[in-house]
């Protein structure tokens, strides 16, 4: 954060939905370190990344209201006196999102209207940043991608945070409420959910390289991906948000299994179900972010990793379930 | 129709929903003269454009389902011996999406994943034809608006259709379902909803004029729109469907003025709740639609009107709700 942000949050009124998750939690730290009074709101769904333990040494820094941002009455008292409002809640697995897509439908497109409705209705003039993702983009045109790539998501959960964005745009358009969206790559580090596979495999590929077993990277580990530290997510229009330079699987996997010194790669065919949702490689261009905010990444992957594994080698059993 | 459609639909079974509509009870007339195997699927939800009186001289014709495409279990039994389905179900109000979201949401896109997952699970190769729209263009960068030009909606119901329309696509890459959709635009025709001016202003317009009254033309009626007569909209990927060329507002309804024999024009300033929403001037090209199937707009706008207004002076009464 810059000095003027630290400024600028010290006593603000900040909401946080998805507070409890893995950016959210993270998030929290920093903005209770500015001193902003901080309330959370997270509805803890099972098989998300809402853990209290991830707020465990800043508790009596925050409030905790735990509910679901698609209770409308609820809601609408919750915004009613926020200034800023970061909007994290969401259904993040691209696998889950075919297998059900009613639910990612519920809460990554009537959990926002129900969030952005009531701050239409209660609190016009709140600022809101919403966590958009890359996903919106589907198979790359061309790399890096700007935010001049046409929006053609490959998977249920990238139509529907690409149509929650757009509820963002439109509010922030037509009804006054002050609302932009942070096009986030692949964003890791401590906190992030490592119980299951299907939230993205790196923080799943920390878990096996911790517990030192075997790494399965699909295809022939070429296809390319940006990374960016989780603190350095934390900082109207849509803009990308994206690591220092990419990296290809195989090649992160090495220094992940070097950083934690265990694991081991194996090349695995690419699974059907996943291969279908597959984009190949991707890496965004940042630029338009960086030049409006001063915004760069500034924690190398190499001491990310290190950071990171640092973290669950010490927390691993407050994520993942008793064996 | 072409030749080979002609020889296609014979014998075909085919289900259309929202076949009690404007363009669902006109497309099922074409499609009974071609000897088509037609089922209609329509909620008959009050205040959208479903009428019985829409099929009533094909009644014997067709096999009519009153039912809603949200429900599953209906659902899955429509479509599983169908080989092709026009999805026309739909809420086309901007200005109601606007003031009810939640509804919009539930009728363009989860209903769409209903009608989606049921032929996934039961009928994976069928043929799906998705009704999309002119209006995920949002305001043009540029015109005509090809297919390259960037999707971004400028209101609830845009959002929403483009969502329902990515479904679509999804669908035919990942599970074989065959869909496609064509971008509509401004449609007119006989048997479209006149009863509330909450539709697009073409039927509105028309009905002021068949009852000889003001007609409102917002600003200064200099906006442009390409419109396309119903017959020659009922003909995968996705295809822009437009007009013969442009009109401006204030001429088109000079022109349907002396078609009707009544009606006046008053222009108006805009009312915010529509300047909001607005998208200036509008025409598609539809290059790539003639390219690949031949089809090109035949019915003039002059004899369009003039028919439409033939229709709706005989059977007004059957559109709008007794005095």
């Amino acid at each position: 954060m810059t000095a003027g942000h630290r400024a600028f949050y010290k006593g603000r009124r900040v909401l946080i939905t998805g507070g409890l998750g893995f950016i959210g939690s993270n998030l929290a730290r920093e903005l209770v370190a500015l001193d902003a009074d901080v309330l959370l709101v997270d509805a803890l769904i099972p098989e998300y990344g809402g853990n209290l333990f991830n707020i465990a040494d800043i508790r009596d820094r925050v409030t905790l209201n735990i509910s679901d941002i698609r209770n409308e009455s609820i809601t609408n008292r919750l915004v009613a006196d926020r200034e800023v409002i970061f909007n994290l809640a969401g259904q993040v697995s691209h696998i889950d999102s075919m297998r059900d897509p009613y639910t990612d439908l519920d809460i990554n497109c009537r959990a926002q209207l129900s969030l952005l409705e009531a701050c239409r209705t209660f609190n016009a003039g709140v600022r809101v940043v919403y966590a958009g993702t890359r996903q919106v983009y589907g198979k790359p045109d061309h790399l890096p991608v700007d935010e001049h790539h046409l929006v053609r998501p490959v998977d249920v959960n990238g139509i529907n945070k690409a149509a929650g964005e757009n509820y963002h745009l439109l509010y922030s358009q037509v009804f006054g409420v002050r609302a932009s969206s942070l096009r986030l790559t692949n964003v890791y580090g401590p906190r992030q959910l490592v119980k299951h596979n299907r939230q993205g495999f790196i923080g799943w590929f920390m878990r096996l390289a911790i517990e030192d077993r075997e790494i399965p990277v699909f295809g022939d580990g070429s296809q390319l991906r940006d990374f960016v530290y989780v603190d350095d997510a934390c900082d109207g229009d849509v803009f990308n948000v994206g690591g220092e330079r990419p990296i290809a699987h195989a090649d992160l996997v090495k220094m992940l299994v070097a950083a934690a010194g265990g694991g081991r790669v194996t090349l695995v065919d690419w699974p059907a179900e996943k291969k279908r949702i597959d984009i190949g490689s991707f890496y965004s261009d940042w630029s338009k972010f960086a030049a409006a905010t001063g915004w760069r990444p500034t924690v190398d992957l190499r001491e990310g990793l290190e950071r990171t594994v640092a973290f669950y080698r010490e927390h691993l059993s407050q994520y993942v379930d008793a064996a």
